[in-house]
Parts: structure tokens; C-alpha cells; sequence
């Protein structure tokens, strides 16, 4: 038996059009287009001349997954492919994906199957250069700190209280926590520090949050990177770099233009951090797809409980968005783990286990109602399901008055038929009559947004402050940041902050341990257990399979 | 009186064209070219269409320069603009200016005033993103070796004895000496460390000398990045990760092309440090160049005394290339304090000075006649340089037998008439016959290289080494490197090692302080003195005064 194609080798073998073509489709006018290579062009939406933003907004997220992830990006290209072959005007506004990972553990993240975006390679490992251009800026932020430090701290910065690290795009577990300016008097003023991956940088929350270049230099401005010897905010703006900063991102905002299998336009631009950060793509790049489409397809990072509230409470707020949908990816595999399953019996049939997890399917539905929203359930179909599982999966959803539909994007492709009814049912959902509403309005105390979000999306009874995050609370309502949103960094696999808590747990409280403002990006991370903010590298990292042929293509990329 | 305009005022006021005019004008076929924005490419040699490499090389390098530059690359600029305007087919090859020091001090690398390359502003930004991929690749090889050593170390590699680090382009003097890998058991091993800048990576060096992408890959193969317990050499492909390198560098390796102010193509690519490594653009460049044009000017870093020297030892015997001329770039200004003056006072009228000072620019000349090539004196004009002065510089070549032209290419352009002058003596002495030469075969012992260099080129009587470079001297003929050819790391401000001592010392020592195999850019760096691999920033950065308006148009690069 023949192995199954990677999807290197499925995207390498399809035919990819010269972006031109793409963009000239897409209604994109010439000169709003800069090409960067064959297959990559980044849209000026200042030069762009469609109307304002119009698209109706479909939003992907998830019901709790499997540590493998249930196939929401694939999901989001194979619908947007189908709803295009049914002769809607659609676009797709995806995350970029982090150099990190795809040379540690994943090897590529733009999709699967017959349902990707391309040139997978190329968006893979550098693309347009955006997230080079982000950790820039935030490294020219604390090159420019630490020289401030040294030459004379005016600005009465204390070193012990810094809460901005430098970045770099990469697992590198040595660099999470450091010792910097050792060597002398000459060599900068030493202090603890530590490095992230780029996608937990504010600069990539609030470059993915901004409106507009202004928007981004206020933004960049409002970074609050530490705290004076007499504990007052010190911000971007009162260093006098917003401008420099700005500079250095002015290209990397144009959101990049690249296509699927199938040729549907797709944006792709920016990605921060599901858990520290909201994890959905840039606001720039969801408006200007609305210019363009009238379907937008997006997705955010995570669970519903995480990403779609984030979505819902952050950037729809920040861009005046109202999505009009949202499909709520679910699997056989993840719902047989959510029903207590082991990890590695997951390709067993199991209609029990099916049964006893199809809880936290439900529990993810009906919080997507409570934002006025209708959901959709894509089942994401594995070659492992059976046509039981998947019968009673349906008969589930129907029963309980959910739309729902199997969709096979991996294996058949949306250029296919393999989301044909996922794209039927979408396209009536954006139809029906909808009435979004956040959850919780700004003007709460930080705690009761955080009460708010545990008690309604959670299913928390309560919320317990640790003793610094007590005093955060009071620090945050000093600093007059009381009004932002809060972002919620809390495990993916459980409604709790439990990650063996499984299925639609009740009878818990939610643990809050510290809390940090970023007042550039404009919220307040609620930190509910350890965030790893700096991956590692595994025994085995994919780097190593990873090389070139002698014709310059690329090989080990999965 | 109203002020000078700066650079990026020149700059945006030039009229820029479409790259793929001036792609197409160069003769290079559209399948060949990559967009990257409207004003830049990059050229796919393999895919290119022109013949192989026969334009004759023209090396733009100077005397002992003053610390504010000579104007290399303004004449570089002016030089092949006016050649164009002479009506020979002509190509640029200029290196790739680096991000930190624009933020930093200078605010700009591409020439000046109406001898400019285009788009000046993103050149000196981000560009084509290939010193990103460059810092991408150098830290995914140290990430990579961290996670090996924490992961069970089977190749016995020492944490004390590394002799490679992580770069970033950025001046940021805290990073000069830092420890890693704290916060215990799960967080890495402990060490000693730092960060250069990427300029300084052997990466950056390998980049640039490699002929294709297959000798790019088995040069960062042999990059050696540390040694054993038992002392042994520790190279990339003992860790197998030269593919995964290669491939993030798949795309940077493709040289990019730029216009100048007056429209003739330019390929800006690499820019390796000119001390601890050779200090000239990209090889690809120069041989891509050479497929295109009948003249190539090009340019080395530092004195001539520097890059000249490395860019017919190192670059030249690695590409197989034979310069046809060498312009020596001399101004009035560099003479006088040669001759003494103070650096506040070079812009007065002093004969006397220049006189005096003149046996710097003799023994550079001198020094390019010994590899068997024609020098062009090119007298760089400044504003406070006077008639009187110049006819002087001007008698002196002609008594002293050396071809020598004034050339005003920062105020009139080479594009202009400023460089008429100029032009036509190179351009006679590319015709002339010459008979090209490496100042010292491979075969000769390392100490035999450094001393061939020192009392050929700098004028010393003799080289003294240290106790540890002795030491290090037995490990390289150990390790089976010595006939690799030697790098210089000297002050560029004196033909000694001692930057106070001007004009052209004789009975001095050279002191080689240490010596560091660079195995995969494939030579022995000899160090006379501290090097900077990391710089600082200034007291006020140029970043504080650097802005975007409204419309995104840059501000203040100078």
C-alpha cells in the first residue's frame, strides 16, 4: 500500500495561478497590489479602491481539542472553497504561521490536505516578511530601553520591574530566562530577562488589533513596557520610539494576498498567541477582506470558550464587527477524547464514548447563542470515522436544533464536493436574522468581566484571585486601564483551568494567578495557569528532516 | 540660506520606475525575475537566461578613510551611472546596509545626494527580508545545538567552548555578554553566551561566498560551531541541520534587484562585516551581475588596505574572478588628517596637511598594483574642498604615474556630469592589459599568509603572536585547515593596528591577538585588536527622530 501524500507533496502537485490573476478576480485594482515573488502580493488598503467593509463575517472556531488540533484552519479554506463553488463572492482571512514550530514539532500550519493555502512553503517559513518586521520593532523597543538605562535612565526606569522581553521567532527554550548587560561598565546595566516567540510579542497583538497606520502608532505608543523606582507605567510614547516603531511595521501591515488549492483569495496576516494574546488574524486583513467579499471566512485560535469569546469581546469591539456565523469545528476523535477515551484509542469506533463526550460540543453551541450569534457544526471527517458515529452525530445535532454537516475538505477538497453542505448551511446561517452582542459591557470591573466570562462561556460557579493578582486588580484600577477588555490565558483542552477536566465539567471555580495589562493592544491578560510564552525544541525537532533538492525545492515540510 | 536637502528628500524626490522596466533594460527574462514591492526583485540565476559571467569587475575601495566615510558606495553609485550615461552596459553589485546601525547612528547605507540607489528607504529597512532569513537560520543552528546539548548531548558537545552565538540585527550592547539557559532543569543548560550582529554571522559570510545553492548548503555543513570535551571540532552537518539552514535560506539567496536615482540596475545583496569577515556583497551578485553587464563596479569595505586585499585573497579565489581595475576613493578631507589635521578642522584650506598626508593614499595605490591591476584614483568632492587643493591632488597622481579624476557625484550625479571625468579613466582601465594575482598561495603556512599581508600590504616589519594565538595557530594545522586563506580584523583608520598611527608608518609589528577558523565561510580570521561583533546605540538614536506620516512616507533616514 502506498503511503498517503504529505501535504508538501499535495500542495507542490497542485497549480497555483499567478497572484495577478488572483487578485485581478478578486476585484483587487492594480495599484493597491505589491507582488512579493510569483505567488505572494501584499494589498495597499490605502490604494485599494473597493467600497467599505461589507462582507458578512464567518468566524471557524472549535469545540475542546485534541492535542492534535481538529482541522479548523483546513475547515476554514475547504468551506470558503465551497462557498465559492456555489457562486458566493468569498474570501479568506487567516493567521500567518510561526517560523518556531515549523522547525520544531508541526513542520507547517496553512491548512491540510486538499484544503490549503500556497505557496505552503513559502507562507510556512519567512512569507512576506511580517513577523521578521514585528520582532523587530520589538526588539529595537528594548535595544532602545536597555540604551536608555544606560545612558542616564531619565526616565527613572527600574530594571527589576520590566514586563516587555525581546523576541524571536523560534523554540528556543535556552532563552526563557537570562541574564543580560553582563561584562562591565561598558556593556549595558545588567538585569534578569528572558526571550518569547514572536507570536506572544504586544507588538503582534497590537499590530493584529490596529485600524490603520495612525491606529497602530497610537497603539505602539500605549505599550506600557515597565515601571519607573516609583512604580508609575512607563510607555513607548514616554521613551519618544512610537514613530521608529511605526516605521519599521509601515510594510508588514499591508495584509498578503496568497490562494488555496482551489483558488479562492485568501488573506493571510498576522498571528498572535491564542492564550496571551486574542489568536486571530489581523483586524486590517479581516476589513480589507470585507471590501473585497461578500463572505468573509475567519478563524481564532483555540476552543469557542477561548477563541470565538475573544473574537466576540476584543477584536469585533476594537473593528465595529458583527460575525454573522460561527462554525464550530467538531470530530469523532476529539468528542471520544472529551468522553474520556485515552489518546491513543481514539481510531477505535466508540458510540459510548461519543455519547458521553458530545457534552462539550453542546456546551460550545449554545455559548456561541449567547452572543446573538447562529453556530453551525462542521464535523471534520477522519479516515477512522464510521458512518455510525457520524449518523449519530448528526441525529444528535438535530435533535438538538443545531445545524450541523460532515465535511470531508482534507480528503475531497471544498474545490471538491467535500463541503458542499457545510457551505449550504453556512450560507443560509449568514442570512438568518442575527442580533450580536458582546458579553460583557467595558465599563464592568476587570474582576466581574473575568466572573462574567468563567460563570457564562465556562461554566464556572466562581472566580478566586491569587494575592498578586488581587493587587494587580488595584494597580490596573490606579492606572485608570479599568475599561479594557480582558483576555483570557487558559488552557484549550477544558471549560476549566484544569486540563484533565474533560467534557462540560460543572462545580468548579476558575483560579486567576496574576493578571497583565497590555494597554498597547488594549486588554488585560487574565493568566489562569503557567502560559509558555517560549516553546521548546523536541528530541527530534523537524528541522532535521528538512533540506532542499538540487532544483531549489523544498523538502520535510509536512 | 536655506538647508541642504538630506538623502531621503533627494531620494523621494527622484523619479523611480517600475523595477521591471529596469529589469527588462538589463536583460533579464521575465521568468527570472521575482517582485518584491514595486521597486524591488530578486533574479533566479538558475533560471536566468543571460550567458555566463564575463563582465569585468571594477573594485571600488579607498584609502584610510576618517570615521564619517570616504563615499564608497556614493561613487560606486556615481561611477556606474555615469559609465551608463557613457553608454556601456553596466551593473552595480553594493552590499546590503544592516538595520541596527540605521537605527543607531548613520540612519542610512545607500550612497548619498544624487548618487543614490532606490528605494532608499526600504533598502535600508527591511528590504527583501534576506538578513532576516540570515538571523532566522543563525539562531535556529543555535537553538537547534542548545536543545541537542539539553536533549542528552550524544555528540559530546562542550557548553564552554562554543565559539558561535546568536545574532540579531540590532545595536544592542546588553546582549554583548549575557548567561542562558536559568530557571532550572526544564529550561536548558546554563551558559556563558552572547549576541552579535547579524553582520558579524558566519552565516552572513557563508551567505556570501557560496556560488549556488549546493555550496551554500556544504559550506554551512562545515560551519564549525564549537568543540567536544575532548576538544574536537563540532560542525553543522555533525548535527545534520545544513538542509533545514539552506532552506530558510532558499529564497534569500537570490540577489535583488534595485535602480539607481539615474535608472542603471543595481543588485544589493549580502553584507558580511568587513573585519571579522571579507566585507563585500554577495558572490552570487557579483556573477549574476557579470552575466548581464560588460562592467561591474562594485565595492569593498574599509581602506584598501582591508577590503581590497580580502576581495582578491578571499572573494576573488573563491568566485574565480580577476578585477580588471581598482578605483581608489580619496578625499581631501581623509588626506589632511592623514597629514595630522584634527577631525574638527578638515574643512580648512591646509596644503601642507595634505601633503603630508598624501603617503596614505601612495601606499594604497601601490598596494593595488602589487595584485597586478590598475588603480583609478577617485577624488571625492566635497563642498569645503578648494580649487587650489584639488589641482594639487590632481598633479601629485600625475607626477606619482597614477591615473586620478575628480568626481562630484554626491552634487551633480553620475547620472549627471559629475563623474565624466571618472568614468572615462576607468573605463580605459578595465581595456588595459593586466595580469591579476593573489597576494600569497594557499600552501603557505597561516603565519606565513598573515605575515605575506603585513609587510606587503600594511608596510610592517614583522608579526608578532600571541601566546594564545600561537596556541591556536597548532590546532588549526591539527585540524587540517591551514590552507585556508586568511581574513584580516584591523582598525581600518591605520595601516597598523594602531588607529592613532596615520599616514603611511613604517617599523612597526602587527600583533595578532587571537585567530578563529571560520571553516564554513571557509577562512582563518586574524584578530590584531578588540573587535566590536556587537554595536551600541548613541546617546539620542537616530530611531528617535525616525516617523511615518500620514500617508506612510517615511521619515528621518538621512
Amino acid at each position: 500500500m502506498s503511503a498517503l501524500p504529505t501535504d508538501l507533496e499535495i500542495a507542490r502537485a497542485a497549480r497555483i495561478r499567478p497572484i495577478g490573476e488572483i487578485a485581478a478576480a478578486a476585484g483587487v485594482n492594480a495599484d493597491a497590489l505589491e507582488q512579493y515573488g510569483r505567488y505572494k502580493a501584499k494589498i495597499d488598503p490605502a490604494r485599494l479602491a473597493a467600497p467599505e467593509p461589507h462582507g458578512k463575517v464567518v468566524l471557524v472556531s472549535a469545540m475542546s481539542p485534541t492535542p492534535a488540533g481538529e482541522g479548523k484552519s483546513t475547515t476554514t479554506v475547504g468551506l470558503a472553497d465551497s462557498l465559492a463553488r456555489a457562486g458566493h463572492k468569498v474570501m479568506i482571512a487567516l493567521r500567518e504561521p510561526s517560523l518556531g514550530p515549523v522547525l520544531g514539532m508541526k513542520g507547517g500550519a496553512t491548512g491540510g490536505g486538499l484544503s490549503q493555502v500556497l505557496p505552503m512553503d513559502e507562507i510556512n517559513l519567512h512569507f512576506t516578511g511580517d513577523f521578521h518586521a514585528i520582532t523587530s520593532a520589538n526588539n529595537a523597543l528594548m535595544a532602545l530601553v536597555d540604551n536608555h538605562i544606560y545612558q542616564g535612565n531619565a526616565l527613572n526606569i527600574d530594571p527589576r520591574r520590566m514586563t516587555f522581553k525581546r523576541v524571536l521567532d523560534m523554540n528556543d527554550r535556552s532563552l526563557r530566562e537570562v541574564v543580560i548587560g553582563l561584562g562591565g561598565p561598558t556593556q549595558g546595566v545588567p538585569r534578569q530577562d528572558g526571550f518569547d516567540i514572536t507570536v506572544a510579542s504586544e507588538v503582534m497583538a497590537v499590530f493584529c488589533l490596529a485600524t490603520d497606520l495612525a491606529d497602530l502608532r497610537s497603539r505602539l505608543g500605549r505599550i506600557t513596557f515597565g515601571y519607573t523606582y516609583d512604580r508609575k507605567p512607563v510607555t513607548v510614547a514616554d521613551l519618544g520610539v512610537e514613530g521608529a516603531l511605526t516605521l519599521l511595521l509601515k510594510e508588514a501591515v499591508k495584509p498578503n494576498l496568497v490562494q488555496t488549492i482551489a483558488g479562492t483569495p485568501a488573506l493571510v496576516h498576522g498571528g498572535p498567541f491564542a492564550n496571551i494574546a486574542h489568536g486571530c488574524n489581523s483586524l486590517i486583513a479581516t476589513q480589507t477582506a470585507r471590501r473585497l467579499a461578500d463572505i468573509v471566512v475567519t478563524e481564532a485560535g483555540f476552543g469557542a470558550d477561548l477563541g470565538a469569546e475573544k473574537f466576540m469581546d476584543i477584536k469585533a469591539r476594537y473593528g465595529g464587527l458583527a460575525p454573522s456565523a460561527v462554525v464550530v469545528v467538531a470530530t469523532v476523535r476529539a468528542l471520544k477524547m472529551q468522553g474520556g477515551v485515552a489518546k491513543d484509542q481514539l481510531a477505535r469506533p466508540d458510540l459510548a464514548a461519543l455519547e458521553a463526550g458530545v457534552a462539550n460540543l453542546r456546551r460550545h453551541v449554545h455559548n456561541v447563542e449567547k452572543f446573538g450569534v447562529t453556530p453551525v457544526v462542521a464535523i471534520n471527517r477522519f479516515s477512522s470515522d464510521t458512518r455510525e458515529e457520524l449518523d449519530w452525530l448528526l441525529a444528535w445535532c438535530a435533535a438538538e436544533g443545531v445545524r450541523a454537516a460532515v465535511a470531508d475538505v482534507w480528503g475531497r477538497g471544498g474545490g471538491g464536493d467535500g463541503g458542499d453542505e457545510l457551505a449550504a448551511l453556512v450560507a443560509q446561517a449568514v442570512e438568518a436574522p442575527s442580533s450580536f452582542r458582546h458579553l460583557y459591557p467595558l465599563e464592568l470591573p476587570v474582576e466581574d468581566k473575568i466572573r462574567t466570562i468563567a460563570q457564562e462561556i465556562y461554566g464556572a460557579d466562581g472566580v478566586d484571585f491569587s494575592v498578586p493578582a488581587l493587587r494587580r486588580l488595584a494597580d490596573i484600577e490606579r492606572n485608570g486601564w479599568s475599561s479594557l477588555p480582558v483576555c483570557m490565558a487558559k488552557t484549550q483542552y477544558s471549560f476549566t483551568d484544569d486540563a484533565s477536566r474533560l467534557g462540560a465539567p460543572k462545580g468548579f471555580t476558575i483560579h486567576v494567578r496574576d493578571l497583565l495589562p497590555k494597554t498597547g493592544a488594549g486588554f488585560i491578560v487574565a493568566l489562569t495557569g503557567a502560559v509558555m510564552t517560549m516553546p521548546g525544541l523536541p528530541a527530534v525537532p523537524a528541522a532535521l528532516r528538512m533540506d532542499v533538492d538540487d532544483a531549489g525545492n523544498p523538502i520535510g515540510l509536512t
